[in-house]
């Protein structure tokens, strides 16, 4: 392999695939990226055991100034190689592979000689035996990742928990992600409708570290889907991630239909309230802030304790309260992350009574957005 | 106490005592900070065993909305209190002391109870019994700082070498640290003499947490020097650091006053090319990179090794060469330490021999500023 390109062109190449490679694999060939030159241009791939990335320098962009003397593959040291093309003296750098698998890189004056392995010990990407894809609006899926990635477990002890299932048929998209303490889901409906029925699910580092890679200029999304990989077309780039095996638990019946109390807040001002309230909290070895609801006095409370620090409490301003009186203890770390996923918006919030579940759903469109969490015991 | 606040105000003096704060202290009450209220104003300290902080919100500043309606003292947990304030939703807070230090802080609906100390058990400040003062320009004491103090030693076998040697004579100041592998030495002509001599050495963490609190548009700072303490005033705030004890070994005999070899750089390039040989020499047992240098043909080329990863080599473009041809190894990491302490601007490096320190100072007054390195033997 011997090649001239782009110092910029490639540490953005590089910069993608990285996000695949840990040092910490067991694997020692995968801390490598793999670099393939031929014809069209410059392949890189990174690669755990979740997920792994290709993207494509093309031969024909003339910003990349990628030529192409000598076609061949190599891996090469991904962290120690990404740093020194960062360092290199000019805007291009040259590439040669000799035998042996030694690598020389120059770019101006300055010259390293390191050390690569066999490309033919790299393992091979998934196969996609699929024509089957799935387009959305890369804006849209964005959303849904950040609004429902947060609720994922992060306990190995039930795996499939720690991915978002989504279900897809004709033309909506359910996302749910639950740790047993907290649920949320989004529903979407598509512009595009798909054939078929789809229902699967990736783990949540895989979608975070995808979103991540989704550039804001980025229109679209296609998905092909298989049995138990998913793999991401963006541009240039290809995103793989395995998929969970085994059935997702059904959580429809998780979600409460009637309420008793509601009560409405801006979500903003609610959230500084829960920030404040549990900065006691925190303190405090069980986690939990109490609410006190007044709806005849339209007060709504909040309390945070600790013993050793001291104790907050909060009269709150709600935009409404209806239904019936009630005092409830919660985490207030799973009441901040679903409120953070509201925005600025008005939320209604349903309880039914001090054991029981209750959602916070946007006050418009509240059907296509649903965080639930299950209150603590505090008697 | 009970008094009233801007909050804006009263994070920016929080922040700043902050700074000597730890809440790895062994002296419980050092976790707190200190307020005391009276007719001026509030003053807040902050403590740990080598700095104190003193800051002063003045009730004249009408920005402070500063209102006192009792006076008194009171310790409060540093950490939480100023995240609580932080939090606070309305732009003035009140605060009012009751028996048994419960301290109420409300602001708007907001309310917290948090359980003070007993200020009479807070440790009294240091005493300076002095007034002879030095007065310093701010922006060149910044630099004389940032200039030696990376050049301290981070082992306690030799505590007195953990701390910035200054000496003061008439019009004069010089500043020196090292660590026994390098040293960093700056001269500065004073503005206004000094009477008396000053011989004192300040611990390199005080030089670097006072270097952050010195705002932009502070014109200069004044010293109180005392046997074993420097109070340093800036504006409202009193910053005080211990002096560290013992004599500081004679380093002007370390300094070398001839050369045999001379090379002069761009302190910048000479910097990076530095940078990509220690990529290499940082994947090895030893960090060392070898320079030579070759006065015949005006080369001067640098080496990195590592056994596993490869190795480096880079013809750089030295401004000159004199004297005679050397082959040189040193730790790259001192070097690049040494040459961002220079900015852009030209170094002339001097070497006797392989085995003898070697000096870096700027092309132009050379002698204000002077960065010594001792080399490695590799052979």
């Amino acid at each position: 392999m011997k090649l001239s390109i782009n110092r910029a062109a490639f540490i953005k190449a590089l910069n993608t695939v990285s996000r695949a490679i840990s040092s910490k694999t067991t694997i020692p060939i995968l801390t490598g990226l793999k670099l393939s030159a031929d014809v069209t241009g410059l392949v890189l791939t990174g690669s755990n055991a979740d997920i792994s990335i290709e993207t494509t320098v093309q031969i024909e962009d003339p910003d990349n100034q990628l030529v192409i003397s000598e076609a061949g593959n190599i891996v090469l040291p991904a962290r120690f190689f990404t740093e020194i093309v960062k360092k290199l003296p000019m805007e291009t750098l040259t590439l040669e592979v000799s035998d042996n698998f030694q690598t020389k890189i120059t770019s101006g004056q300055s010259s390293f000689e390191i050390n690569g392995l066999d490309a033919g010990n790299y393992p091979h990407l998934p196969e996609i035996d699929t024509n089957d894809s799935i387009t959305l609006s890369a804006d849209i899926f964005k959303e849904v990742v950040s609004q429902t990635v947060m609720a994922v477990s992060n306990q190995e002890s039930r795996p499939i928990l720690t991915g978002v299932h989504f279900t897809i048929d004709d033309n909506s998209l359910m996302a749910v992600a639950t740790d047993s303490h907290r649920l949320s889901q989004r529903k979407v409906v598509l512009d595009q409708p798909v054939n078929g029925h789809y229902d699967f699910v990736i783990p949540g580092h895989s979608l975070t570290e995808l979103t991540k890679m989704i550039a804001d200029d980025q229109t679209n999304v296609t998905l092909l889907v298989t049995e138990n990989q998913v793999l991401f077309m963006l541009g240039d780039t290809m995103f793989y991630s395995r998929l969970l095996e085994g059935n997702y638990p059904d959580t429809t019946r998780l979600i409460p239909t009637e309420f008793d109390t509601r009560i409405q807040f801006d979500a903003h001002e609610l959230l500084a309230s829960v920030e404040r309230a549990s900065l006691l909290s925190h303190e405090s070895r069980n986690n939990v802030v109490k609410l006190t609801i007044d709806p005849d006095q339209q007060i709504v409370t909040i309390y945070g304790n600790s013993p050793d620090v001291g104790n907050v409490e909060e009269a709150m301003e709600p935009r409404s309260v209806e239904g019936n009186q009630l005092e409830i203890s919660f985490n207030p770390d799973y009441m901040k992350d679903a409120l953070r996923s509201f925005g600025q918006t008005n939320v209604n919030i349903d309880f039914t009574s001090p054991l029981r579940p209750f959602t916070l759903m946007p006050s418009e469109d509240g059907e296509s957005f649903i965080q639930l969490i299950t209150p603590i015991r505090t008697f």
